[in-house]
């Protein structure tokens, strides 16, 4: 009975020192929206829970890598049924999630969700219900379209693919288009910023509203020859920029109506493509104008040689990163006659939500 | 002693019964084109084994649902390192296959492949390097894109997508093209004839080497709501039928540069794929010229009312499907004055290879 009682007591104060309430889970749990077709689990309640269950009967562990930070996922349970169930222990911030399940010390993926590149695995995901999610749902709306394109790379000796966002109405028009070159993170490819990121019902839904003016958006794959599986060390970005600049750009320029001019050319990036586009725009001043880091490091002005070529520069992260950088950065870039503006994403982390935001800040702010 | 040897006895019996021989396996195994990046595992050797490789240091049982026919898939064994291996008991048929894992019960992916959508789920793939795979061969040609689209269906009350495959030098060109409609099968959707078919491939090479009039393909999902997941039973065109014919033809003959006339306009789909182009095709004989079962059943003369109407009936399956009923049938059109062609895909099944080889074989004879 003693013994119970400072259980209870120390449970009391571990959940205080972690800033958590006993909070009554609400049972209004609902199958996430990434679920594959039929899937009943996982599941996510309204405060943004996540419930999980698996099927693996003769199991003797089952672990989901998703749950608060620093305890190492959700330990699920074996229920009467067989089954292995169980549920966060707080909820999770808003927007996408990766992860994957350990099943008697294997990873694999859930079979309930649908699947996402990104550790350089495909992974499973899943979406907590965000209060803005309204800005990339698939609404009935005039579509852009996400155009798969093999381009020949002599300097990787193969035809690669990139995924071209061409807005509602390219097809009928004469128009000619600027440009956004938006790279993926590390262990990421070039289908995430469509997948987890929807940055084309994003650019649908603010043409819808006339919030911008529409532009094309190309996404290819980031991590060339030089990148090793694992790590950034010894990270060289020559092999990428040559792909991008010297025959991703003129691919684009000749085969899609672009307006092939560096003041209608903007390049940004999340996390490791914001290092890509720090050092590509850095390198090539006279190919891109508008630059943008998301979760992606910072320019200083001593960073830019010519400020007379450099029409924006953006940064952003979420709140739960270093937003103190990202502000001062653009106050001293400010200070130093750029164009510059910092966002930050308020309750979000290094993951997809803060990205999605970042696009929707960014994008009216281009090609002005 | 006495019983070890019977078994053996039976053994042989047991394989000689199956058509097997004692059957060297050669050591020459490589990495499976379809696997994730890095990914050493699953590997297939010279003859068309497969080996599989699975991590799950605490798991009771691992097994692979591919295999020889009727026998339940491979049982993988723990080896000394605590990971899971086994080999197929026999060379597979050549070209793509789809699989899972059992571990402990349940039903998981490889980690070590691509996903696949098939069976209502996705599914992990393997590919049996195949004697003619060269015909769908990424190589160093003029590429088409793949677009994807998300058109407006007000009979499902959603927007819908669909996959449209331009020839090479679409976007430069002025010319209309004729446009072939074509269906994945039954569990699977508008991925599964570019990620497992390689359509835009088998395409891209045909074009370069002058073999077909460059043309469109449209690919979108053809499980409607009339369908709940897990049969054909009380299965009803109407739905499909109104989205096809009612909301995607006007929407592609809208955005893209077509031959709006049923005598450029193809069908074809793949096993239920199939049996939607015959229901639909009789129909509505206003809308198709060529029509395409591909493992998907076959058209009696009496099936249609007005030949006039019909340019081409391409029936086809494997060798080790039901030949004979697509060359019977193909015969009984000809007879009857149609221009029906059969074709068979030598050693195949009902698996993609057939379809691809389909494919290859259908394009020609289109919109001559």
């Amino acid at each position: 009975m003693k013994s119970k009682f400072i259980a209870v007591i120390i449970t009391c104060i571990l959940l205080s020192n972690m800033g958590l309430t006993q909070t009554t889970i609400i049972e209004d749990f609902k199958p996430s929206s990434l679920n594959q077709p039929g899937q009943e689990y996982p599941q996510v309640n309204s405060q943004g829970y996540a419930r999980f269950k698996i099927i693996a009967p003769a199991a003797d562990s089952v672990r989901v890598s998703l749950g608060l930070g620093g305890r190492g996922g959700t330990k699920l349970k074996q229920m009467p049924d067989t089954s292995w169930m169980g549920t966060t222990e707080g909820p999770m911030d808003e927007g996408f999630h990766y992860y994957n399940v350990r099943i008697d010390g294997g990873k694999f993926n859930d079979p309930g969700t649908l699947n996402f590149y990104g550790s350089v695995r495909w992974e499973s995901g899943i979406e907590i219900p965000a209060h803005d999610q309204d800005f990339y749902a698939l609404k009935n709306v005039p579509h852009g379209n996400v155009v798969q394109v093999l381009f020949p790379s002599p300097s990787t000796n193969t035809s690669r693919r990139a995924f071209v966002y061409t807005p509602p109405g390219y097809e009928k028009s004469k128009s000619k288009y600027p440009v956004l070159y938006l790279q993926h993170g590390w262990g990421e490819d070039e289908t995430a910023w469509s997948n987890q990121g929807h940055a084309n019902l994003i650019m649908d839904n603010m043409i819808a509203e006339g919030k911008i003016q529409p532009f094309i958006i190309v996404m290819t794959y980031g991590m060339t020859n030089e990148i090793k599986f694992g790590g950034l060390r010894n990270f060289k970005i020559e092999p990428f920029q040559t792909v991008l600049v010297d025959e991703l750009i003129p691919y684009i320029d000749a085969n899609f109506r672009t307006i092939a001019k560096s003041s209608h050319r903007a390049m940004a990036g999340l996390s490791m493509g914001g290092m890509e586009t720090k050092m590509i725009t850095l390198n090539k001043p006279d190919v891109f104008s508008y630059y943008g880091l998301l979760s992606g490091g910072v320019y200083a002005p001593a960073d830019i040689k010519d400020k007379s070529k450099v029409k924006l520069i953006f940064l952003s992260c979420g709140s739960k990163e270093r937003p103190d950088s990202v502000k001062s950065a653009a106050t001293a870039l400010k200070d130093a006659g750029f164009n510059a503006v910092s966002y930050i994403s308020e309750n979000t982390a290094h993951e997809f939500q803060t990205w999605r935001r970042s696009l929707h800040e960014l994008a009216p702010l281009l090609f002005k």
